[in-house]
């Protein structure tokens, strides 16, 4: 099943895509795409539907972020083999956790908004997992239970903003339109191994990112299960789980960021794909 | 104007606290102390109100963290001089952010919950400001008109978690009970100068936090002003600023850190206390 939210920024529907590719109407049998519709329970309610009775929304309706409400939206950091190597990092021992503004996530097709100043405004295609059931202390054989469903995340963000503004990543991670994420949550009965699906991310058209989940340093399991040592995971919660090679930082002779009028395209296998326009903040 | 909310956790009502020290019913009012009624004009209409004609609440009521809905949970790191003189740290060019997981909040009396595998769980009293006004790009002069009020936040920190599971500090900061937010919301216009602010915080009984907002690094105003920069502050988010010296991490000869069935009480000059049991997650 693949669950969407579509309409005005603050102001969305719950949605489904059926098996035709249109936007089915949710409205009538849940509020939104929260994390109280996201357990098992509830998700098979919705699945026992039958898409053809429900309302038929326009294609060219605005998609929001698939999820609403999001409690926390977290982060790894270096998660994959080949990226740590493009930019010289070491292998970490443990996941790199931080943390992105709420208020930073943004439909998948939205506007990117370079911030006055910026000068290193990069892209990262990433897998996020959508929290369903409430983890702690979960095991690593345990985790995958506790995941709604799957989505692409552009985790964009500012270098200089990141690195060079006194320490901690949060800086450049949370600007406003940072956290572009859907087009729709994919449920996980839909995604049988999520550490074997193709990411890639294109910038006009152009291939800069490409990879496979299956290069990630920790899996989306052994995330889950360490992040539950720390604190509750909740359902409705994201986490976005690194990037692949090809980021502009990481980019030969020299870095390349984004520019007013760039546009990005990014997809991961079975879930959809995502594309903004990016603009300055004038 | 003491604003607060009252009741079981997760169903939290609002109110506020009366000249004479009683908590008052707010309900008919307002749903909730939440962002929509932190703006200047929404705070004059519940200022009109005679308390004397709200419903008494029993004084012996739970007390939930005084701000409903918190949209993000900014924290500034190594904010006060002699905090950073006492860890030895470098003076920050910039203030140093990062973010607690909104799951972490709690109200200013709950048990803190040492997590299971923590060896160094310590406390930090500092001011929290909490945001009435939309601030985009918003200069130093006109940064405090965007505060709704000020409240008291204890910043729990596992330290081991914090700098020993690989880089970023929201692994140590984000752990459930982290964030004991309250006991109220003192609005802005009875904190005239909040550079001025006695803060302290004892541990069983023995003083270990003595500060004042005067020897902060960087002002609230200074900032609002900079965090506004890098992206929007809504209302009803909270910036907790950091804390003054006394953390047990920087106790001699050796760190002191929290045991189970230990009390930490916090006060800040006009702002009230907050008091809460320490106790182990079995």
């Amino acid at each position: 099943m693949k669950l969407l939210r579509h309409g005005a920024p603050g102001a969305e529907k719950p949605g489904l895509l059926d098996a035709e590719g249109n936007i089915r109407d949710l409205s009538d049998h849940v509020d939104d795409i929260t994390g109280d519709v996201l357990g098992d329970a509830a998700l098979e309610q919705l699945r026992a539907l039958d898409p053809a009775s429900l309302p038929l929304v326009s294609g060219t309706t605005r998609l929001g972020p698939c999820v609403g409400g999001i409690g926390k939206f977290l982060c790894i950091g270096l998660n994959y083999h080949d990226h740590a190597a493009e930019i010289g990092a070491d292998i970490p021992a443990h996941p790199i956790l931080f943390l992105k503004a709420n208020s930073a996530i943004v439909g998948p097709n939205d506007d990117v908004v370079i911030p006055r100043g910026s000068t290193s405004t990069d892209w990262e295609v990433e897998l996020g997992v959508v929290i369903g059931k409430t983890a702690k202390y979960v095991t690593e054989a345990e985790a995958l239970d506790h995941v709604a469903g799957y989505c692409i995340v552009n985790d964009v963000s500012e270098r200089q903003f990141q690195t060079a503004l006194s320490g901690q990543w949060t800086k450049g991670k949370s600007c406003d339109t940072f956290g572009p994420t859907g087009p729709w949550l994919v449920t996980r009965d839909e995604v049988p191994d999520p550490q074997a699906l193709g990411l890639s991310l294109e910038v006009n058209g152009k291939r800069m990112q490409t990879g496979t989940t299956g290069t990630m340093i920790f899996g989306v399991a052994q995330i889950i299960a360490h992040l539950s040592q720390l604190f509750t995971l909740h359902p409705g919660d994201v986490i976005s789980t690194g990037t692949p090679p090809g980021v502009g930082m990481g980019m030969k002779p020299a870095p390349v960021y984004l520019k007013p009028g760039d546009v990005m395209e990014l997809r991961i296998e079975g879930l959809g794909q995502q594309r903004q326009t990016v603009r300055a903040d004038v």
